[in-house]
């Protein structure tokens, strides 16, 4: 088949209307879960995938699908990604998804022909987990009935509101989240933007995901001793904040001495009490370390708890350690990344075998149905940043290769 | 003369009662300018200072004065400290100043003998600024004409509550502080714990203040760039909590090369944007350093700018440096050292001539009339903090070497 390319001009006017909402004054989306930002961001999807031909259907969790019905009721074959925004992000992470897959629809629907099986595209609520902390992948994960009940009342945002609260205010109903369990999808493809900048520097057009990288979160307690920070002579104090300082210089060593794909971050550290004339008594910080394989993520977390207690125990410091969060790493299927690999190859495009260091509504999903990712270059790697960008050119080839994707997956399986 | 010397248990007494104003649930002491413990902790000054037959006034800033009247109306002897403590402090920071000097006062009435001149104690507001940051020393400077107008509405608590507001709830009108000027006072004698372990090392029951150490908070701010934390390889990253770090050990390092008595400390760091799988973009810390002349004061701040710049363009980061604030070292007046080493012979106690690592209200005082400040051991040096501990004895000896210190400004001279 020779299916139309989509148009980059298409492409960026999508880009330029949802990144409308949430918008903020320097350049940024700030479009966190159920916000009317978000609310009114995802009528305007459903408003679009209406638009092109889709029938258009939401849960109780707020994802919004857009269905093309196929000449079997045979299992879906379902795309898409998420359109909440970290704070002050970008207007490309997780939206591109979601705008590729109405603008591919677009394409296939004007083929004329209909799909053997239906299709879908889905705009996931609340991927990145920055309103309510915890709550990452709640609208992949409620599509799966992976949410705990305790959730709905257990997870706060920053001002106290249950995410059952905050949901009603924008319409769904977390009460009845059961009925959004779906079994009838029989694969996902997600486009994404590449958050890094390896398609850049090897001038690729699309990245195939091979593998999405596991994480671990591992938080780290510095206990010392307060002192006058006037009266306490050098020789005699536990300052947490020295320890703590020599320890994040450590984890970074530890982690670049792996070389390798191993990434470690120390993003979130806080010092008690925290004022300019008292030493530090404690010190709490993050360290946020992911590799590709399980045995990689578990030999650096033994590195990093190394360099941590060495450096406690040559302080005469305490060190707490404890795992707040642990994802498995997932190589993604086969089969489907043959499917986006033979699909590169029909539109003719340059293309990177490439690992995902960030977690993906496709790691949840990913486990369940079989499951394949694209990714469309980043420019300087840049991401969670206003500074996200991808050019029209670039968006549009990734839409043409996720049209050509759903049309192997849905038209010709 | 031989004076009674002050009565251990009188001493420990006086410090459990005004610990109870404003104590937690943890040992510690909140006792912040203006709040209702403040205010009831003044009360019972007050009331202690009638007590035993001193006259009380209170002045227009909360400052407390218990006043013996001498055979002359020449100027006044002052002594005192403040009673406002940090945030979870301890009994003693200012507050063993204050009792010290009404038990002083009280074995000196016990003689019969009226002095040659009046003598006062004071129990002055807020030296810590803990309450209002930048209001330091506030009681000192209100006696002194020092502060300004502009103060009054600009100084604000965590709450937002201005300091004219705040004290007008606890009774003071800070629109007639410049009622508050003194200009009648001949000497200044302050009693304060040492806050650092020389005495306790040395077994010295009493330190005689040579100098008040100057310091200088300088503000760093390191940016970099924020960068997703899974996507981005660790050699593209600008992290400015890994630049930071290093500066954090590099002025450890430098102060620990100069040795004798400088020290540096960094007590806050605020990491931007803060979120665990986020690159931090930018890191903002404040370093506080000291030493006993200006000279050396401004060789460490040169060495500490030299160490963050040299970090910063080794790692390609920014680093802003701007000092917040500087306090002069201030060496004693040597006449009034002299004194209170006369006193620690005639009452036949050991003693250290030692250095103030702190700022006191006698570094305020002491630039404007002779000033002297006597310190008693710390336990451990412990200090702004629950732990803090001096015990009835050392109080006593304490007291008593305050008394004949007076003796000899206010009834010999």
């Amino acid at each position: 088949v020779e299916l139309d390319p989509v148009d980059p001009g298409r492409m960026a006017l999508l880009v330029e209307q949802l990144g409308r909402f949430g918008a903020n004054a320097h350049g940024g989306v700030d479009r966190p879960v159920y916000s009317p930002a978000w609310r009114d961001a995802q009528d305007f999807v459903a408003e679009t995938m209406a638009g092109v031909g889709l029938s258009v259907s939401r849960d109780q969790a707020g994802n919004v699908f857009g269905r093309l019905e196929g000449r079997s009721s045979d299992s879906v074959v379902l795309t898409g990604s998420h359109i909440d925004s970290v704070v002050d992000g970008g207007r490309y992470d997780g939206a591109l998804g979601v705008l590729s897959g109405v603008a591919a629809l677009e394409t296939l629907v004007a083929t004329g022909v209909a799909p053997s099986r239906p299709v879908e595209v889905v705009s996931l609520c609340e991927e990145e987990g920055s309103r309510f902390p915890g709550a990452s992948y709640f609208g992949s994960r409620a599509i799966l009935g992976l949410v705990g009940e305790e959730e709905l009342t257990g997870l706060r945002d920053a001002d106290g509101v249950t995410i059952e609260d905050a949901a009603r205010e924008a319409g769904p109903d977390l009460r009845r989240l059961g009925e959004c369990r779906r079994s009838d999808i029989s694969c996902f493809v997600e486009l994404h933007i590449e958050q890094g900048r390896r398609l850049q520097d090897a001038g690729a057009q699309i990245g195939v995901v091979q593998t999405i990288a596991g994480l671990k979160w591992l938080r780290v307690v510095v206990r010392g001793r307060t002192d006058h920070a006037g009266a306490t002579r050098m020789e005699h104090r536990s300052d947490a904040l020295q320890g703590a300082a020599e320890m994040v210089s450590a984890v970074d060593a530890a982690v670049r001495s792996r070389g390798g794909v191993s990434v470690a971050t120390v993003g979130q550290l806080r010092v008690l009490p925290g004022a300019p004339n008292i030493v530090p008594g404690q010190v709490e910080f993050v360290v946020d370390f992911r590799d590709t394989t399980q045995q990689s993520v578990d030999a650096l977390e033994a590195d990093i708890r190394a360099a941590c207690s060495s450096v406690a125990e040559g302080r005469g410091l305490e060190a707490e350690l404890e795992v707040l969060r642990a994802t498995p790493p997932l190589e993604l299927d086969q089969r489907m990344r043959q499917t986006i690999s033979a699909a590169t190859a029909a539109v003719g495009v340059t293309t990177l075998d490439v690992d995902s260091g960030a977690g993906h509504d496709s790691q949840t999903i990913g486990r369940h149905v079989p499951t394949g990712m694209i990714f469309v270059p980043s420019r300087d790697g840049r991401s969670h940043s206003p500074a996200e960008y991808t050019s029209p050119q670039e968006c549009a080839v990734g839409a043409s290769v996720l049209a050509m994707t759903l049309w192997q997956l849905a038209w010709e399986d």
